[in-house]
């Protein structure tokens, strides 16, 4: 499966569709805006740009792709007023993968930049918006053009599933009962991964040029920290996908070959990376934790725990249906999901839905 | 109706796409690719660039989009080859209005650029590809990022319906019998948007730069040049709207009201305008005609007659029908071009489905 053009996060306004179902994220975005106003102060301060080049690296499609361009914006804005500069253009960069709904993102940016002219009151550049499909495994922009890098709930997902893991049979990813050469791949695809992610921005960013990168991870190194947060949604997904292979409706060898592209590295293993990649500085790394269904979604958006769990379902689903599809066939998408919804209402740890996020500050090195 | 929101060709792969529709358009390229290639030599000989900032305005979706690219790339590749050079890197920037089906160009970029390779040989630079939402009557690139820009078939298209043309009844475009204050607001409106278009676009080049504009227009001055080749075509669907309004299946008041937003300029026209605003000056203007259903159609691509007039049907259709279903209603678009296929067989006149092409070749003055 060339992952590259199969996963997306699932688009339009549907009932399934990842717009309606990023809740999660959203806490997550909201969770950095301290440190992001911080890190664009500091950026501002020490490059002046005159024309402000900022990405988003999976920027998807919904309520969470323009969020953190927005605060960017209205942070540099209100910079400019209490120095009384001149407002820079706004060079905006939206990149994801080319099966990504872009038509949607599109088709909002007018209404978009209405409210952002509304809301920031005084006179601010223009703003010029570029839709940048690729996968930011590759190089995606010319040389030292852009100042600052975001990326949310993106990296986790690696550039494909690693080689080497048929032994990871009726597990759909890394548990702490994966054969440890599971454990091992999926390792090494990280660290792939990662260190090219860090080569090719580090040619795209200016030298003092930021980049802050959210993704899910691990608190620790201790391999039994997989079976938490994330990684237990896939465990009771499995569960559902196990239980429809004792039934017969889905092949053994389909499941058995079934396997999430997604890494949740640890604090520790990341620091690695970057050091060893060598352009950019640490300036911060953030350790936080979302709690999971009783968390996010114990709030008063919900009327009860069904729709709640619902929810989580919906969530989920619109995150891993489009790979899903490919691998087993449309046929039985509705069901592996009603089966995982009925798992989760049937009792669901809240220690283990603790979902683990990493938040990196990186700046280029002159 | 705020065109710049409903105006777009068919998406899609559909039966009813511009994708598959659009062989004229093809025609039209074909025609100026010596022209081009004189002038991207030019371009290139004067300026040297080594970060290629290209934009197809316009760009659509279907095998139109990045013909004239590709061919872009070839030229400066050859030259870099015959010059010794190392190859520039390549930007390339895709526009049309936000409904443009962007996701299909996105989707297609990968084989473009594999295709792109093999047919070149040598290591060429690398391309970035952007996609640019955005009415090109509005400012839609920062200042001087740009050293070429090519238009085709996209300019014809002004920016709303003029305003004033009530009296034009049972018409939906100019014709030579429309009363003379339509043909003076439909004057006005290209004036204001072509002027704008310039204005706009000269800020966004680098001086030097280039810019190749082709659309419809009339070969003179006289008013009875509209009635000619696409505005006949106007014409003929009008006829099968009136059909539907007698038959009472389309409101006399709703055809009344609906006006095609195009302008095709005489030669005099456009040099008028572009001497004028004055960034530009003309490299060359050519007039070229294409022959239309007689024409292009009459190739070898069709068994039989009625199979070109269905496709000359769904070339139509595929241009026009977003603003018709927004003005008439999804209901009555299948009988709308079901009739005016018939109207197309009952007997077409060869000279009037001349289709009159301007190419205009623009170089910014320093």
């Amino acid at each position: 499966m060339d992952l590259a053009h199969v996963l997306h996060m699932n688009g339009d306004v549907e009932e399934a569709s990842y717009a309606n179902n990023s809740l999660i994220q959203q806490k997550a975005i909201s969770l950095g805006t301290s440190s992001r106003i911080k890190a664009i102060t500091n950026l501002y301060c020490a490059v002046y740009p005159r024309s402000f080049a900022i990405a988003e690296l999976g920027c998807s499609s919904g309520p969470n792709t323009l969020s953190v361009i927005s605060e960017v914006i209205k942070v540099v804005e209100k910079l400019c007023q209490e120095l009384n500069h001149k407002s820079p253009e706004y060079k905006i960069f939206l990149n994801d993968l080319p099966g990504n709904d872009f038509n949607s993102v599109f088709k909002s940016l007018d209404n978009f930049k209405n409210k952002l002219r509304d809301e920031i009151e005084t006179e601010m550049g223009p703003c010029y918006f570029f839709g940048v499909p690729g996968s930011f495994y590759d190089r995606i922009f010319p040389n030292q053009s852009l100042h600052f890098v975001h990326s949310s709930y993106s990296l986790h997902w690696l550039s494909k599933v690693p080689n080497g893991v048929d032994n990871n049979k009726s597990n759909i990813y890394v548990t702490n009962t994966s054969p440890s050469n599971v454990l091992k791949a999926y390792y090494e695809q990280f660290h792939i991964d990662f260190s090219l992610f860090l080569k090719y921005r580090a040619q795209e960013l200016v030298e003092g040029g930021c980049m802050i990168l959210t993704f899910l991870g691990r608190e620790s190194d201790d391999p039994l920290a997989f079976g938490k947060g994330s990684s237990y949604g896939w465990e009771l997904l499995a569960m559902a996908l196990n239980d429809m292979v004792v039934e017969g409706i889905i092949e053994e060898e389909k499941l058995n070959t079934f396997n999430i592209p997604n890494y949740y590295p640890s604090p520790s293993e990341v620091k690695l990376e970057v050091q060893t990649e060598g352009s950019f500085s640490i300036n911060q790394m953030e350790v936080s934790e979302i709690m999971g269904a009783d968390g996010v979604y114990n709030t008063n958006a919900f009327d009860s725990k069904s729709e709640m769990y619902e929810s989580v379902a919906k969530g989920t689903r619109a995150i891993i249906e489009p790979l899903m599809i490919v691998h087993f066939g449309e046929g039985v998408i509705d069901e592996a999901f009603d089966r995982f919804k009925i798992i989760l209402e049937s009792g669901i740890s809240k220690e283990r839905t603790k979902i683990t996020n990493l938040t990196i500050t990186l700046i280029r090195k002159p």
